[in-house]
């Protein structure tokens, strides 16, 4: 159970470790909405992502309680980065099991962090398999990316900051954010429910990873119709413990099309002069979309990260 | 005569109308460079560059002691925006002559500030007749890109930012700008020289537009042995203002390859995760390509803009 206190003790535990990311905002983009946006900008977070919040909360609590003697994941993206770098912080092995078809830039990025790799088969039978063939090896300690609650309370915090910085004077109307498996968007909903409980948080996904929006409507775990996104870090499905939190405080999930999350990040870039991923653009995709919905609100957006493959751009 | 009163009158002019920029670190670029780096951020300013400070402090001066109906320029860059941006603050019709073959977007850009722009052959001289005649029929006042006073003292308040968000408790060792026409690097120097006087001033500027340092030798208004350069912000001569600056309070001038500037310039989008234009990444190549001479360094550095084609980038 997550209460509140639950999130300011991982935002205490954290914070020596992470920046305080900016919340920005564009005359240009407002405009072009017709709302007033607050971008909270994790991709200026170590890592370039948000995930480094929640990993370095798990991994923290693992290395004070002692329960093991390393940490382990299975991660393609962000989180990988994420375990890496706090294991580094507290001086622990970690072993990192990645799909061998990730990206070379990726796994180099986690053997960076002094951490191993282990390649496997790209299913998600082979990545529990190789998890845990490292955990009866060496003793390690899973923490899943979004299936736990330190993690999700390490995420929670992102949006405890821009409530903070920006939503204290005039509340926001809705935040947003992405929803890929629901760690990020559960931690989201509750620091919003504790803080600025009048503030609706609404999630956006891609078209082509559309379970979260069936599983909101159906209250089970629903598989998508079809994978096929650019947006590679909203690919996974909810769990029970994301979708419960979720059906209970979160307002609503809106589905943007590849192009318009592609549009909506061309935006960013070219008036923001940020670097965000293509899963970051997909809140203001929806903001894009359904401007009457939106038109005069306050809005805060979370913006998760900015790893992209500079040689590999959509436009 | 630009003094120290006139940068801080130019920046009381122009505060209500640009933004107070960010400084920016990053940790794997410090330790990539051996040195302490704070970035100024002028990709963040109004408009995408620095330019809009100097366009301002011109505009805003043209239009209070009543020196014309309008105003004018040529540009096929930022310069153009910069003062079509600030006509449209003061009321005054903005005249922009662009080369017929300056890039569609740009002149789109400055027609959204409401200017008018007036299409001639890409040459300097039929840049200069289209400015005549507009002056001779529209009773326009002419604000050149970096060869005016105003302008300069303009462009100078970037490093006074600069120096009192950064540089107080311990003052920078060396700022670094790149160099084109001169105007923000004789800027820098001025306000350097009066706020920091131990910290040493050191342009960039791309090989292939390699006029500066020829004219820093000589102490005569050189031009460049040829122009071939990724940098298009920086392919203009010196004039002999801003040469005279320069020589006086500039202490060398390094030059880097296309290649390092490319290099560079990728390094800041996928570490600091902001847009930047190749212009902008001049002076972290040149930190980057002489490690031994800045190694341990407190190193400032302003990034002078953000504007680029996103369909035609060089990685």
């Amino acid at each position: 159970m997550i209460i509140f206190e639950t999130i300011q003790e991982a935002h205490d535990r954290i914070r020596p470790y992470i920046h305080r990311t900016a919340v920005l905002t564009n005359q240009t983009i407002n405009d072009r909405a017709g709302a007033d946006l607050f971008f909270k900008c994790e991709n200026f977070q170590k890592i370039g992502a948000f995930k480094a919040r929640g990993g370095l909360n798990a991994v923290l609590q693992v290395a004070q309680n002692r329960e093991g003697e390393a940490i382990t994941t299975h991660s393609s993206g962000n989180h990988a980065q994420a375990v890496a770098f706090a294991a580094r912080q507290v001086g622990m092995p970690a072993y990192i099991v990645m799909p061998r078809t990730a990206p070379q830039v990726k796994k180099e990025a986690v053997l960076g962090y002094g951490a191993e790799v282990i390649e496997c088969e790209p299913t998600l039978e082979a990545r529990e398999a190789g998890v845990r063939e490292v955990m009866a090896r060496t003793g390690a300690v899973l923490v899943h990316p979004f299936d736990d609650d330190r993690v999700i309370a390490g995420q929670a915090t992102a949006a405890k900051e821009l409530i903070e910085d920006a939503g204290e004077d005039r509340p926001f109307d809705v935040i947003l954010a992405p929803v890929g498996g629901g760690g990020l968007l559960s931690g989201t909903a509750l620091t919003t429910h504790y803080m600025s409980p009048t503030t609706r948080v609404i999630a956006g996904e891609p078209e082509g990873a559309a379970d979260a929006i069936l599983s909101f409507q159906s209250g089970r775990v629903e598989k998508a119709p079809y994978i096929n996104t650019i947006a590679d870090g909203l690919m996974t499905s909810l769990s029970e413990r994301t979708l419960a939190i979720i059906r209970s405080h979160v307002a609503d999930i809106l589905t943007v099309s590849d192009a318009e999350i592609i549009g909506a990040m061309r935006l960013v870039w070219e008036r923001m002069k940020i670097v965000i991923e293509p899963s970051s653009a997909v809140p203001l995709a929806v903001v894009l979309k359904h401007k009457d919905r939106f038109a005069g609100q306050k809005i805060g957006i979370i913006i998760t990260g900015g790893n992209v493959d500079l040689g590999k751009l959509p436009f």
